[in-house]
């Protein structure tokens, strides 16, 4: 009788096994070399999770990319099972809540909170000053975009303490300071050297070395691709 | 016997309770009228969390501030036994994870995402806007950030589906928002009324109308002096 009841369970629980299994639709749009596209990539593939990348065009977006996500109008925009998230940091803390495997952020409540105090100050003071740095017309403001950008990179640099900024794997902070080392890529001047920013540049090999890094991160001129359609899109929404 | 062995239990549990609660050192350092100090103090009343006040003079602020927040050198700093948090939403996530009770954020990851969403939101596009709205030198960019606020209202507008953003209490993104009608408070013009955003416009009577907003939030005095000083101090910044 016990063993006509296990048989049962195990068989419902294998049906709704298959049944959860089958239900899963993960989805990423993106448009290939957006640091912020790759963000999400990174966390997918270090928590194993399969999903079907949708290629985005800039300055050409699709209907379902606008109807997803009508404020920002952007990428990555990630759909699970129907519902969209856009936000890169926003997507990597669903990510990390709904696949538990491989975390990438701590679970310490203090050590969470600096993991978020950190990757958004990569998004609000290297990643607007980067830009500015570039593609400001001005030459004066471009040089003032880089003396911040400079000074931003200091804290970060007094920040790294291990490895990576997760420890001894990455986590959170890494995949959001990702967007440095690629920015270095493509801009046209030398942002961080083995001599002004030490601990910044070893963590930057050991970055692009990580397995995981390594196989999601696109050519140099994937990137410079990217860089060159979204400065030409930004210019021709600010017209 | 088993009495005697209740007893040990309670007393230990009762002792570990007292250590616990002697240890607990909470403080806040802010200044009277922030928008981004009061979405803490709202959340530590919500969860009944005693704390020490201290008062910040802006653009004089003391060295331990300054110490805590080396990056931003701005209120709110929130330190839990001893370690420092800085930014709203970081601290506000901190304070939900750390006190369980009364959540502000959703337990379902999704809406969770849509909380966090919502309230950068907030943060990237209304309050900037607004701040540029009123202190921007150039009519025409006041203008300008003006109808970006109004476009950003909308938006927040057309997501109150019940009472409050998170439902039937005040969460996490009624907290961010508070800045919304306290913000029309001291500015000159009339943002939102009961005609142009009726559902946003009923939403702040209901947020100033709830017991612990309504203990917690200054005078309109209070409000309109740091508005004053938060706009002196970052032309000061700028010179």
């Amino acid at each position: 009788m016990i063993h006509i009841i296990v048989g049962k369970v195990k068989r419902v629980l294998q049906s709704c096994g298959a049944m959860a299994a089958s239900e899963e639709d993960v989805k990423l749009l993106g448009s290939v070399g957006s640091p912020f596209v790759i963000r999400v990539q990174i966390a997918l593939k270090l928590k194993g999770v399969e999903y079907k990348y949708v290629e985005e065009k800039l300055g050409n977006l699709s209907e379902t990319l606008i109807q997803y996500n009508p404020v920002y109008k952007m990428v990555p925009v990630f759909v699970h099972n129907g519902k969209p998230i856009s936000e890169s940091r926003v997507i990597l803390e669903y990510i990390d809540e709904t696949w538990k495997q491989n975390p990438i952020l701590p679970s310490d409540p203090y050590k969470k909170a600096l993991a978020r105090f950190w990757s958004k100050f990569i998004d609000d003071k290297c990643v607007a000053a980067a830009w500015k740095s570039v593609f400001m017309v001005d030459e004066k403001q471009r040089e003032k975009a880089r003396e911040e950008l400079l000074e931003a990179l200091q804290f970060l640099e007094n920040e790294l303490k291990d490895k990576f900024f997760g420890g001894e794997d990455i986590g959170f902070v890494d995949i959001a300071a990702l967007f440095i080392p690629l920015f270095q890529q493509v801009a046209e001047f030398q942002l961080f050297t083995s001599d002004n920013f030490p601990k910044l540049y070893k963590w930057s090999l050991e970055f692009y070395n990580h397995p995981v890094v390594n196989e999601i991160m696109p050519s140099k001129d994937q990137q410079f691709a990217y860089f060159k359609a979204r400065a030409e899109s930004l210019a021709a929404s600010n017209k």
